[in-house]
Order: structure tokens, then C-alpha cells, then sequence
């Protein structure tokens, strides 16, 4: 069974991430780390960064990730920065901020670094468009989820479980390209 | 006469520290570039890799400075940063987030890194400490400074002109600190 390091610091994001490649028949190991960022406008630039680091400590095969939610009122933000915010301003913040702006649209984005080791790196990139809302609904996921709703739902991510969140979620696209990819090149 | 470069997009902060320089009887040079920036929570720490950077373009006797905004009821935010919050949400978005909050102190903190070549750096940090104003005032300065009231003023830094704002501000602090040093370090 192929086995897949995910290096990350937040449990919420393997837990989504195990769903998706135990359905692929991958086995996705946690190592719960905290990798140094690169202050960068774009989540492209910064993933690749990420990944260098983790090449340092691990020349395995492994995924390291990053998402941010781009509010287009807000002119991105909080984009890159969306952990630091939401540790600072909290979601409140967010719907502070939101507070009489009629134009919800927002979208996450979520980029993933595979490392296939010897200093390869694939870098894959995945969008979900939604909307604001404008109050707190759920309990569920983490972060902005509570105030989310993606397209094509009428819940936020908050409200659904992550088999559910994982079907609409920027992250649960990445996932499932990558294990797309890894698929491929392990049945060749 | 001893001939500093300060490497930095910001003219207003060439401007605010020439003004200094000057006093002292050193030639202070504008090399405006934009360094990468790393991301970290704390501007000691980005500030000497930003000064590592700085070092690779110039092995002359050069300054980088970095500055952020720390609001108390606001945990800190917008913090290291700053001018990125600046360009997206602007000091209104800060006014809005601060709407209805009485506790309205906050710090202004400077980190400069005095390089002297060879891989030497130095580094110096200073803060003002004082409140955000309840509505924008002044036309002077940038970023912030039309909501920012230091401890011992009742006017904004936008309301003071370069002489009086550096006799308040944080990077006044640290621009005197910095030339207090050379000017201690050349006259040995």
C-alpha cells in the first residue's frame, strides 16, 4: 500500500484529507508539524516554499497544503493571511468587516505541494466560489467554515459533515487531484 | 562623510529618516527596491531576513526597516501585517473593526537592521505607544498615521509634520538609536 506523509499542524485538515485517499486505497500517515512560511501575495508561491522545508526533514513521499479565503468586497482579504486573522479578528471580525456590503462573493482556495522526493515537487491548485454569510451557522469543520456557503449548497461548511464538506470543498478537489495523479502514476 | 543606504519602496519613510540622518551628519541614500519579505509573527524575526536579503545586493553600509500597527483589542492585528491589511481593507476597515470598542490603545513598533558589511548586522527595535482615534485626521504621513494619536499628543501623526511626527513616532526612536550608534562607532 502506497503510504503518503501529510505535514501539517492542524488535525481538521488530515481528518478531511484521510477520507478522500482511504476511498483511493492510500494510506495518509500524520505528521504534526508546524513548517515555516514565506510571506508571499500568492498561495502558489508559498506552498513551494513550504514544501523545501519539509524536503528538509522528510525525503518521503508527502503533501503539505495551504488555503486562504479571498472575499471580493474586501479585495482578497484575508487571502495568504487567513490563519493569522482568524487567530486575531476571529470569524466575528470577518462578519464585522462584512457588516452592510451587500456583495458576499468569496471564494477559497487551497494549493498542495506532492513531494515525490529527490527535490520533485508537484504543485496543484483548487478553487471553491460561495458566498458570505451573514450570521454564523454550524458547528462543524474549523475556521471560516461557519460562515461559507459554497455554490450549489445552501449550507455552510459548518453545517455539513466532512464527507459533505469534502464534495464542495476547495480541499476536498485538491485531495482528489492528487490522489487522481498518484493513482496514475502508481497503476502505470 | 559616511554614506548609509536605507533600502526601501516607501519614499514617506526615506523622507522621515533623511530628515534624521541629516541632523547628525550622515548621508543617508535611497535604494528603492522591494526586498522579499518572510512571513513570521514577529518583526525582529522578518526584519533580519529581510536585512540577509539586502545583503545579497549590497555589501555597503545599508538599513531595512519594517514597522507594524498593534491594536490591543484587536489581539495584536494588523500587526506584522500591516500594509498588507493597509492595501486591502485601509484605515477604514480598521475604524469599522474598532467600532463600538472603548479600549483603544495600540503600539506602533519599528525594527530596523543596520548592516556593516561582511555579514554583521545589527538590530534595533523601538515602539510609541498611544491610542486610535474614533475618525480619520491629518493629511500628513501614510498607512495608518490618521488614526493614530501618540502617548503625549493630541493630534494624529497625519496632523504633525516630518519634524514633529519623528519626535513621537517609533521609527523617530529608532532612526536616532541607529544613528546614535554610528555616530558613537565612527568617531572611536
Amino acid at each position: 500500500m502506497v503510504k503518503i506523509y501529510f505535514i501539517t499542524s492542524n488535525h481538521h485538515k488530515y481528518e478531511e484529507a484521510k477520507k478522500i485517499f482511504d476511498e483511493y486505497g492510500f494510506e495518509l500517515l500524520y505528521l504534526k508539524y508546524s513548517l515555516p512560511e514565506y510571506q508571499s501575495q500568492y498561495l502558489k508561491e508559498s506552498i513551494i516554499w513550504k514544501a523545501y522545508e519539509g524536503f528538509k526533514i522528510l525525503n518521503s513521499l508527502f503533501i503539505v497544503e495551504d488555503a486562504g479565503l479571498f472575499i471580493n468586497a474586501l479585495n482578497g482579504f484575508p487571502g495568504v493571511y487567513s490563519s493569522y486573522v482568524f487567530r486575531t479578528l476571529g470569524v466575528d471580525g470577518i462578519l464585522k468587516l462584512m457588516n452592510g456590503i451587500k456583495n458576499r462573493r468569496a471564494y477559497f482556495e487551497a494549493c498542495g505541494v506532492l513531494s515525490l522526493g529527490n527535490h520533485i515537487f508537484k504543485v496543484f491548485c483548487e478553487r471553491t466560489y460561495g458566498l458570505i454569510s451573514y450570521e454564523k451557522k454550524g458547528s462543524g469543520g474549523f475556521g471560516y467554515d461557519p460562515i461559507f456557503i459554497p455554490e450549489g449548497s445552501t449550507k455552510t461548511f459548518a453545517e455539513m459533515d466532512i464527507d459533505e464538506k469534502n464534495r464542495y470543498s476547495h480541499r476536498g478537489k485538491l485531495f482528489r487531484k492528487i490522489a487522481t495523479y498518484l493513482e496514475e502514476k502508481y497503476s502505470r
